[in-house]
């Protein structure tokens, strides 16, 4: 099991209509096969300057392997993330 | 709720039994009161160089005051974490 996070900042304002379009249309994340528990939340920490995350989990390598090449998620990619985001780090976690 | 994590690398070599011992000890921080689902990860993604991730909900922002201030807390922090912790970064996490 993997739990793939990714945590950023977006190009749009706070609280803005293109922001909430942006999480709204990303929840069609959920829906690329091999994702599971998909979450969006929102980043708290003061000590972070980020602003969201997404995380998802994968039954293992090949399923997150699977997913990073569907065309969805591929063109998700080019068409709203690099275009919207602005900065953003990916984390991943599996048990000890 | 909130989802407080922690990312980090140890001053300890990868496999070595300080680490070991860290990673062991640093449990007991799941019997701090309000400390709920405290998990210990490994960072796996190759686009991030940190290691260990630790992960705790809260129920709310008074409970991660509380945990923060308690004196089990505390002395971790003072006697573990800095000492052995060669960087880190928090990152927390509420429902959007």
């Amino acid at each position: 099991m993997i739990r793939h996070t990714v945590v950023f900042s977006l190009k749009h304002a706070a609280g803005s209509p293109e922001e909430a379009a942006f999480l709204r249309d990303a929840r069609m994340l959920a829906s690329i096969p091999g994702v599971e528990d998909f979450e969006q939340r929102r980043q708290v920490s003061p000590k972070s300057d980020y602003a969201f995350s997404f995380a998802m989990n994968f039954v293992d390598a090949a399923a997150y392997a699977r997913y990073n090449g569907h065309a969805d998620h591929v063109g998700f990619v080019r068409d709203r993330w690099v275009p919207e985001v602005e900065r953003f780090m990916e984390l991943d976690y599996a048990p000890l």
